[in-house]
């Protein structure tokens, strides 16, 4: 079977409090659309946050000195900069106004993943939800109690990488599947048992949402259709590599 | 419009000097799928090595004292060990048995790319293609010569990446289009100029093909069909971040 993604689109601005499970379920009622079971939900973080209130206006944040001496250096906004600092746990690097750093939830991404593009002309900066895995779980319970079916969602942001330019998305919430395939212990068409090997389909199927759901198109969601996902509670905070067993932390 | 991708079916076992497009299009006839403007063709690498003869029979590697000794170290083969180090031209970490080296292309990855499963039950090795966009852009020719459409072809690998766990797929050879799609300079619906941002497209549908054409199934390549691709000669090279430009290498 093909594997099918359709951008869900007319989902209007979205406000703190707002239903977000209602919004996208209008949404999709409009393009004549039903979910059905096997269908995946990948859902950009940034109407989450906003659903969440996780947003900040630029002029109520006072900057601290690192703030404002790292801004001034690298000509960036200290009011912004602050706010890297503040939703981090660490810096990993830091350098020619390059801030990689590790979130509260451990995610590592350049600037603790606030963002300012989007959010009423760039006076606001959005901040990552607070408990990713958990958004996603209480989306997925809605719309289970509002279809019926089990739909597991992904909650994606795009991120850079080492060595490789370009973003690209990650799942950095999840619910309803597991996150990883696991190949180990398999053995491939000649009777080779796999080496490794653990595949992360909830960041491919992130990738999905990344060509569907364009940056500039009013599309921060998709439905991912055709896909045999492993079935499970699993939560997007596996798929980050404790510190202990990473070679680049 | 959806994205959809479709994965081929039937493309029997291949041997060096193998005609890789007649076989493609052979096994999408048997589909009853023909090829359309607009359609892109993802294809793990390891077809096109076997095609292109880089396969080692493992009794005929002489492993170096360097390959022994890290071998014996991490109870590893010190034949496919050697041949990690030999196609690599740098390493980037060695340790807890784990080798993360540079290769002769620029690609960061695990054993320089050095695959021993799914060949002849694990006594031969298939190493990356010589240069994978070259393979890329004769695939796409042969392509366009056969069928009068021109049809993009990436060519994917699974690689490992820091902090997170598990494989994604990316793109280490491509033909047909630009593998990044540039927003820098552009405005979202808000007006506001976007930061950054290029987002590395080119990944994204290698992680299409990774959903699609499961490790264990005999699919080795997919249609993507329904993606605007930006349109132009581009290398899946300038995925590379150059390494002067890297914080973590």
């Amino acid at each position: 079977m093909p594997l099918t993604a359709i951008p869900i689109r007319g989902i209007s601005e979205i406000f703190s409090g707002d239903d977000l499970a209602s919004l996208i379920l209008g949404a999709l009622r409009r393009q004549r659309l039903s979910l059905r079971r096997g269908d995946i939900i990948v859902i950009k973080h940034k109407i989450i946050s906003k659903a969440e209130g996780r947003i900040v206006k630029l002029t109520a944040v006072r900057p601290s000195p690192r703030a404002r001496r790292w801004a001034s250096q690298n000509r960036l906004d200290a009011r912004a900069a602050h706010l890297a600092f503040a939703e981090s746990r660490r810096v990993v690097r830091q350098r020619r106004g390059i801030l990689i750093t590790e979130t509260r939830h451990g995610l590592v991404c350049a600037n603790s993943g606030v963002d300012l593009s989007n959010v009423d002309g760039g006076h606001s900066a959005v901040l990552l939800p607070v408990d990713p895995d958990r958004s996603a779980l209480s989306l997925h319970r809605a719309l289970r109690s509002a279809t019926g079916v089990r739909i597991p969602v992904i909650i994606a942001d795009s991120f850079g990488r080492p060595w490789r330019e370009g973003l690209c998305e990650v799942a950095i919430g999840l619910a309803g599947m597991k996150p990883l395939l696991d190949y180990r212990g398999r053995r491939d068409p000649h009777g080779y048992r796999l080496r490794v090997t653990q595949e992360a389909i909830a960041d491919e199927l992130a990738c999905v949402a990344g060509l569907v759901c364009g940056k500039l198109a009013r599309s921060p969601a998709c439905v991912v259709r055709g896909f045999r996902y492993p079935a499970g509670n699993g939560r997007a905070r596996d798929l980050i590599r404790p510190r202990r067993l990473d070679l680049f932390r």
